[in-house]
Order: C-alpha cells, then sequence, then structure tokens
C-alpha cells in the first residue's frame, strides 16, 4: 500500500551498517533493498537479517538494479568517482558519504557530469547541516539578529584517532568538516587556507602533527580559525562561535544532558565519539534525504542538503590545506567559477 | 515486502494529528491505517492525506477492524474506558494517551481486565520517560552513582493554559506528570499527597490556583517537591533536580541549543511548548512502541513502556491531589496492592 | 593622620580569627586594637601578631574599654544577650555574629533595650545579604524586573557537619540562613513554618534528621522551601531561586570559576566550606559596617545590614521550626507586632 | 599606632581617581597621602575629599617627597620613563599602569635601571593576573592537572571605544593584556606576532581596523590566537582557553551571577566594562602590592606581580604587532636576552 523507497547501501563497514540500521529502524518511507560490499560475505549475512533485503556482489549491479530506487555510497573515497558516474548514468538519486571524489579533478569531473543532466542527484553527507545546533545557528545567522557574521571560531577535538592517521587526514576527513561548516554558515567560497601547526602533542603517534590550526579568508575577507586536535584524550568535542556585527553565538557547549554534583566537583560527560554526537543529525540527514528522493520526480531535485559542488568545493579547500600543511604558508584555493558549471 | 504495523488513530485532535503525522513521516515499520475521530470529517480530511489510511467513523468499528493491527487512543479521557475495554476484547495493543481512564475506580478496572487477559496490550503515553534527559538521569541513578535518591525537586511550568483550565485539571493535567517522573526515577509508589496553594499569580484567570505546590511522600519515606505553575508567561520549562546520598544531578537547566550575546545580556531560549521539549521523546516513545509491537507475538508483551498498571497509579496519585487542593492537608493515596491483581 | 575605627573583636575562635585577619589585611578604615577571648592564652598570642593590638582578659572590660569604638561579637549565643546589652549600654555600635542571642524572649528584650536607646547599634551577621550573587538577585526583585515573587526555592547543603550536630542545629544554625533570605528578599515576614523529615541519610550520623525541608508562609500568603542537608559529602551548595510573576531568577548555579574538560567529562569545582562560598560576603559586610560605623555619629545610625529585629525575627521563625521538627506539623510563628516596639 | 602605607598617586584620570577612592575605601594598610596631576586644580580638590591628603602639583616633587613611601603611576603613558626613573632614583616602589614606557628602547632603559640598583622596585600593573578566573586558570596549569599547554584561545570584546582609538592602539592597548595573559600562563615569551585584518565592522569609525585577529608563536612553539574587537556594541567580555595535552580550561564564560528567565529567553548579564570585570583584581592586586611594600624593606623585593622584565617584553611583543598591522605578515619579536640584563 505505502511507496517505501528501496535503497541499496554501497560499502557496510562501520558507517554503512550504521545507516542499514537507522533506516531499518527509525527512518519512514524506506527501506534497505539492497546491500553491498567488497567483502562480499559481510553484505550477505547483514542482507539475511533485513526483511526483503538482498546482497548484490558488484556495487556497479546494485546501482543498475531495477528495484533499487536511490543508492546510499558508504564505501571508500577512492571508489565514489566511479560509482557516483553510474548513479548518475542511471539516473538514480545518490546520497555519497564524504569525501565526494578523493581528488579535486575528479569532484569537478562529477560536478559537471550531474550539471549536464539537468536534474540534482547526487547529496554529500555533511551531516553537520542537520544537527539540530548547527540548524539553529544557522538559523540565527539567516535572521538578521546579530547582523553580519565577521569572524568564525571552531574546535573539532577528537579523543583518539585509527593508527594509520596521518597529518594529511587531519585536513581532508576532519578539517573538511569545518570547511563545510564555514561555507555553510557564511554562504560563501573559502579563498585562501594556512595551517599552522604548533608544538606537537606529546602523546600522538610519532610524526602526526597534532594539533593543527587552519586560517580560512572568505570572498568578502572574513576570517575564520579551527583548532584542529584528534588526539586529546578527552572526548568528541565540535563548537562554533560566530562573532557578528551586532552580537555572537555558540554551540557546542554545554554538552551532556543531566548536570551531576559529586563531591568537590559539577558538571556533565561529553559525547565520546561523533556517532553520539551527530546520531540525530544522521538521523535527520537520511529522513530528509528519502523525503526529497519521494519528491523529487516532480521537480527534478533529488537533494535536501548540500550537493556535489559543496563536495568539489570542499576538495578544493581541503587541497590548498593539504599544501598548506607543507609550507606553513597561505595558500589560495584553486576553484573554477561556480557560474562556468 | 516489510511488513508495516498498521495503526489506528482514534482521536485526530491537536495530539492525534501530531501522531498521524509522527508515524506517516518519521516512524519505520509503521503506517497510519484508519483515523478516526467524533467529527467524521475531520478523520475523512485527514484520511485523504495520507496514503493507504481510511477514516472509520465508528471508533469500535476501527479497533474492530481486521485490518488494524494496533490502536493510538488520542480520544477525551472519558472515552478512554470503553476504547480500552474494546481493544483488550479484540487482543489489539493501544497505547493509550494520558489519562488511563478519568476516575480511579475504572482504571483499576481496565487493569484487572488486562491482567484477566495474560497478555501485556495497554501503554499509557507519559511521553516523559523517552525523553533523552529523563532516561539519562533515571539510568543515572540505576548505576547507582549518585547513591539512594532521598529528595527529589521538580518545577513544571508553562506559559499558558487555555481558558477552560480549572485548579484541578493542574493536578490532573500537570502535576500527573510529575506523578509519573517520581514513580519512574524512585521505583516506588507514592503514599501521601499534599498540595501548597500560594498567593496566586495576579494574571492567572480568576479562581484559578495556580502556582501550586505539591509534597509527595513514597513508600519509604522519601520527600519529592513539585512546583506547577502553568501561567508564568515565560515557556514550557520541565526541571527535576534528585538529591541523593552521594550526589545530586539535574535536568532541564540548559535549555536552548545557541547561547547567544547581544547588548548588555547573554543566554538562550526556552522551548514555548511541550510539542518542542518533548518532540523527542514521543519520536522515541512510538517507535519503540511500534517495536514492541511487532516483536509482541512471540513473547504476549506489547508495550516497552509504562503500563496499565502506571496510568491507575497515577489516577490514585492525583485523587489524593484533588482532595488535598480542597483541604490543604495531606491526603493518603489509597491503592490496591499491586499483587492482588 | 587618618582615623581608624578600634575595634574589639570578642572570641577569637575560628570565626573571630577570621574576622581579626579581615580587618588587619583587608579593610580599611578599621583595625583590631582588642582582642578577647574565653581562653585567655588564645587571645594574647593573637595579641601579639597584630601590631598595636591588646587582648583583654574580660569580655565587658574589652566593650567598656575607652579606646575601643566598635564590637564585633564571636563570641558563643548563649553570651550574647549580655555582653549585647553591655554594648548598649556603652552606646559602643557592635556587629554580632548569628543568633543575636539564643532564646525568642531574650533576643526580643535586646530589640527593645536598643529601641529605647533611640540609637541603632546592633547588626547581625547574616552575611548572605552582602553577597553578590544574593546582592543582584534582590536588586533585580527590587528593580520590578521579574514581578512580583510568588514562590522561593532553597537548597542549602553542606559536606559535613561537626560531630555534635543535632537535629535542632539544623534549623537553628543552617536554616536560620534561609529565614534571613526569606525576609529579606520577600520583605515580610515568615507566619507558618513547617518541617518534613523524609527518609534520612544512611551515612548522617545516627539521630540526626537529615535532610530536612523546611516549608515558610509569609504574610502576603507566598510559599518558600528549603531544603537543607548537611551530609552530603559533596561540597557547599547554596542555591535560591525565586519565581515571579513575569519571569523567575536563580542564583548559587554556576559554581567554580574554571570550566575543565577532562576525559569523558567537563565542569567545575564546587567551594568546599563557607568559607570560600562567603568569602566575598563577609568582606563587603565588615567593611560597610565600618563606614557606617564611622558615619554613625551624625545620624544616630551605626549599621548598613540587618539589625536587632531581624535578629528577632530569625530567632521566632526558628523557634516555630524546631517545634514543628518535633511534631511534624505546621507551626505558626509568634511574633510581636514591630510597631508595638 | 598602625604604619599605614603612604601613597602617592600620580595621575587621577578615571584610572588614578578609580584607585584613590580604592586605596581610601577598601584597601587595608595604606592611604593616599599625595595626588598630583597635569591638572593641578582637579589634583587639589580630590586631595580636599581624603582626609590627610595633599596635592603636590610636580610629580617628581611628589616622588621625592619624604612623606611618600610609594608611588601610584596612572599618568599618560608618555610621562612614565622619567617618573619611573624618579621613583628608582629616589628608591620609591612604584606601581605603574601599563604600558611600562611607550618604546621599547625606554622600557629597556627601565629595566636596566632598575636592575642597576639591586632592588624590585618596579611592578606593572597587569591587572588580569590578580583576577580570581584568571589566578585559579594558572593554578591549574600550575597543577599539572590538564598537563601541557598546547594552544591558547583568547578573545578580547569591548563594547566601544573612545573616538581617537586607532588600529595600533588596539595592539598597544587591548592586545597588550593577552600578550601578558599569554606570557603568565605559559611562563615564557612570545617569540612571533601575526595581525590578521578580517572585513571590518561596519559601525566601527572609518579606517579603524577592527576586529583584528593576532596570532603568537612561542618560544617552545605552542600557538596562542587573540580576537580583538573593541566595537562590538555587546558588552566587554574577556575569555581565554587553555587546551593541553590532559585536558582544556576556559574562564570568562559564564558572566554574570544571576540566571533569568522572561518570556522565551534564559541568560544572564554581561560586565559593561572593564571596570566591573575586574574590579576585584584591581582591589586584590593593589592590597597585595602594598603588603609587598610594608614587607619589601627586609628583602628588598617590593613587588607581587609582573615586573618592569614583563613590561618590557610586553613592549616588545606590541611591536612586533604594529609592524605586523601594516604589512599582515609574521613579524619576529625583537627582544634581549633576559640573562644580559
Amino acid at each position: 500500500m505505502s511507496n517505501e523507497l528501496r535503497i541499496a547501501v554501497l560499502g557496510v563497514g562501520m558507517m554503512g551498517a550504521d545507516h542499514v540500521a537507522r533506516i531499518t529502524n527509525k527512518i519512514a518511507g524506506a527501506r534497505v533493498a539492497v546491500v553491498n560490499d567488497f567483502f562480499a560475505e559481510k553484505a550477505e549475512e547483514l542482507a539475511a537479517t533485513i526483511p526483503g533485503c538482498r546482497a548484490i556482489a558488484d556495487p556497479f549491479d546494485a546501482i543498475a538494479d531495477p528495484e533499487v530506487d536511490a543508492v546510499l555510497l558508504a564505501t571508500p573515497g577512492p571508489t565514489h568517482e566511479k560509482q557516483l558516474l553510474a548513479c548518475l548514468e542511471h539516473g538514480k538519486p545518490v546520497l555519497c558519504e564524504k569525501p565526494l571524489t578523493t581528488e579535486v579533478e575528479t569532484s569537478l569531473a562529477v560536478v559537471k557530469a550531474e550539471a549536464a543532466l539537468g536534474k540534482t542527484l547526487i547529496q554529500v553527507g555533511f551531516m553537520r547541516r542537520f544537527d539540530n545546533e548547527y540548524a539553529e545557528l544557522k538559523s540565527l545567522i539567516d535572521s538578521g539578529d546579530i547582523g553580519r557574521p565577521l569572524v568564525v571560531h571552531c574546535a573539532h577535538r577528537n579523543p583518539t584517532v585509527p593508527p594509520n592517521f596521518d597529518s594529511a587526514m587531519i585536513v581532508k576527513d576532519s578539517l573538511v568538516h569545518e570547511v563545510d561548516v564555514t561555507r555553510f554558515l557564511l554562504d560563501e567560497e573559502i579563498t585562501s587556507v594556512q595551517i599552522i601547526k604548533p608544538s606537537a602533542n606529546a602523546s600522538a603517534p610519532e610524526g602526526l602533527q597534532d594539533p593543527q590550526i587552519a586560517l580560512f579568508a572568505t570572498e568578502s575577507g572574513r576570517h575564520v580559525d579551527a583548532e584542529v586536535f584528534v588526539t586529546t584524550g578527552v572526548a568528541y568535542e565540535v563548537r562554533t562561535e560566530v562573532v557578528a556585527e551586532l552580537g555572537s553565538a555558540m554551540i557546542g557547549l554545554d554538552v551532556g544532558l543531566v548536570r551531576k554534583s559529586k563531591p568537590g566537583t559539577w558538571g556533565g560527560t561529553i559525547t565520546p565519539s561523533f556517532k553520539e554526537r551527530f546520531g540525530q543529525a544522521y538521523d535527520t540527514e537520511i529522513q530528509r534525504w528519502v523525503n526529497a528522493v519521494q519528491a523529487g520526480a516532480e521537480t527534478g531535485n533529488y537533494i535536501d542538503g548540500p550537493g556535489a559542488w559543496d563536495g568539489y568545493a570542499a576538495a578544493a579547500v581541503c587541497a590548498a590545506g593539504v599544501k598548506s600543511l607543507e609550507t606553513g604558508e597561505r595558500v589560495a584555493v584553486e576553484m573554477v567559477a561556480r557560474s562556468s558549471i
């Protein structure tokens, strides 16, 4: 009777498996119809636990499958380009976990391929835009209540990172969220990036430049600084303050739900990882994407959130960031004009 | 392919209509199959907007309908008793918005009727138990971290109430939530109630005793005080503090998501009504109920939350409260022993 | 060149010795000229450390001493009556640590003796009125910004109490501060008191009724509840919330100066005892008293703070509280009319 | 009987007059014996209100006066050098409001002149070190509890500035406090400064670069960023966060003493200016300085706080800052080695 959106989830590692559970248990109007993974057995085992779900061994078969209405891409970044192009080819709406692709050029190629189609099929998984706090901050800015933002301060702290995490990944995997937050909140492009490398955390892995301080300048000359510190040992902390002409506003400060007093101290707990911190954001992101895809046939717009261009812009800024990481100097961001697409 | 739970929503006033939208747009594994309302047209108009949804004019027909798997009762309190008994008769799981019924005796009758069935079909809509803050507070207590609770302070403030709201409704409609919160957090029954009537708010409607201070004693002698103030003009504020033997804990304090600085002041916003404050709680309540109903056939337990007994206990405490409202004296709560059911 | 006020400090136990150090090191326009203690040696040892300070063995000699301009009474409560009357007799301004006297009748006698003099010489050491937070709360109320207060919630928590502390002392030594805070904030008398005795803290000394919940009604029918809990093991916590017709306001919440994040948690520290919590209040109290005494010759008013009447009223309310502690019932406060003095 | 320190206050504009009032009304063990001002009448009028206080027309006469024990310098910066040297010449302890002198070279000359004396006579008025919040933050760092600091974030916001305030004054008058805070908290020198100039506040006076973002690197490679924004229109806000290897800590966040709820919002007030924010710090600074001067004869050290070297270091960092303000580039701080003095 109802028309549930049939989703193929490609890549069912931690992130993809989370999305499968989310769609199955929390999202209205959609179900996971197909799962796929490089490790076929993993997909098969997972499929067996979901009513009406099949495993398909080849991701391109999954994309092409006539009983798949939309695709959720949680595969490793290097595979994104071809999978996205396949989605475009088959006219399948796709929610692509960041990054769009792993190089600026291929991201641009995807942007152009989608533009050529005349339909908006690609959404990029910058989930923070769906977080209640970021959404309310954006809405406060848009209301004009605090005036024009001039400066933004960001902090992004992880307790730990996996063993293979290197300095460039701090830029591409962590800082990239601050890149998108900046573009989201200020509604303009970032024009230069500088990475400052303070004395490193003694307990960071050998050779990891952590913390890093990123400085962004934007088209209209606004300033953003972002501390990214991924081996704090503390918890998952994300904070953003916008300093504007008529006031300022901050999110990410009051963490934890219960205020507790114990001998000598008071306080609360901090979310241990991005999963707890952004669980609500992921739920909202997927539900709104499902709704947008359902409504897309009428409008040609199948997304409700950041699109391919936002993925390309993030890639371009991060590429400049990686260059600055080497030199310590300010690096101009190289991007084509959006109007040229 | 999937087996969506087919729900009949009885009563589609503000609360019921909210639940219809919630189930349709946010809840996985369920859909609204039937709507019913005393005003048949209202139900018909709503049904027309929901794919695969019918209006049924008679609530008992809706309950009995073979294509209805479960019932959500959002009808006026006085109709609950018969509708609940009909649900029991047809073996239909039912989520009943508070109150269970409007009198202690009929509540007890419902409890007994369900007990006689040998299946747990009735869940009562005390949504606060599903609020993330209350859930975390309960979990903190259960962890033993702050020791045995001795005293609980509650505040329950509404900006306004409808014109017909009278002093007894403050007890039965507002304080009832503090009754359930107390029973939930302390895991024992309330044995006496006293309502203190301070000098009333000058802008409260003529004759409305507002604010009211309720004092509860519990079986093991713990003390709870609850300020209920429903014409504050401020916002919807709900706060609970548990003072225990090894520490204390409070929820409901840090309201609002954004911390804003403006000339001379800093602060945040407060949720205007229970809908914003407890939106997440309603979503979680319904999703968990749907999941429980889906799983119920195996276990005979179709609920995941407060049951009929909790509705009866709340009714008994509120009845004592209404009596105390008249006399100002402490009134013992009259309840049958749970073991006698 | 300057005219420093020569103060005699009577009683140099913990509190008195603190005041001696305060006057010597922090207070402008005054010095400790005389110290006295039941243990004469203690006073002599202390005097030897203060330039220009003598020990006088008899408290009445100290009061009468021509080179003493004013008296600070930090002796045990039972000695206050006679020492206060001696101060009045010699026309010496006196700051008397609470209680004024230990019985309602003797307090009234002191009030009358002072009234007969036609000068205001006695200030009582309810230091909270000088705490920046309480002062700002009072000033907010007086501004009319939150409208007329209807309800006040107080919490008063000590980590521990001395071994001899009994249930009545919780009323007379701890709750007495909430009595004065209530009278200060609401500017009217308390007319009845009820003490509720919840299930006691398992780690409180045998026989100590702790916590206690006090309920006050005031002349115009306002309601105050005060939780007093003196064996929390946590820290020294004092909180007051005023719920008024146009808003509410709370103090005592944000304790500690530094907000710290450590693995898994964030928070601050709480002051360990009243000394840290009210250190600023004592400083301000003494400095303003010194200034008032210096200015008193012109006006006949030698105080800047609560006076003998406030000490009497507190005694009357606490006497009712002690009676209620026995019966659990509401007890009317017995006081003479102020106009009768 | 007591030996009150006789202080000459030079310069009785807003700051100096404040200090005169402070010493007279709040500080134990000292009195204002002499006042001096470029506008002699102003000094005379003020002197007439203070018992035992004279006006002296020539600042050098005031310094030399045998009945002056110590000097408080609140004169304009350009006069400091000669006045400080005069204090040294007469062996008079001096508390010098910032700046030490207005040029790096003259500051160094003062440092050397004092060093040649073999006595420590000069304290510089960086009052933040005496603020309870900064003091507790420093003490937390020193305790080792949060480990080695790696990054410091500062914000310094004024609602308005006087009409003549120019971009370099933002560095020399405002940022200078963050310079001292950095050196105080991290216990090492700043080696380079970069000033970033974001798009300016539209309501800042024509030509004023406001806000400014300053980046400091320190000897051991730690990073500090400081937002200085002096035309916010909001209030006086000062915040510092230290991000360290085992945790982080922030001060300046919870401003205001009362937490107020009003229709739709909750929050508190922010101090309107540095006077309210740092009133306690000034009181503590002066009292501790008075005590140190009293004790100095024994040790040859007449200060308890930042000294001439701290004034010189601040001047050197600000000079680099002013240079960077012009170029936007990182500028190395030029300082002699402390060991060379």
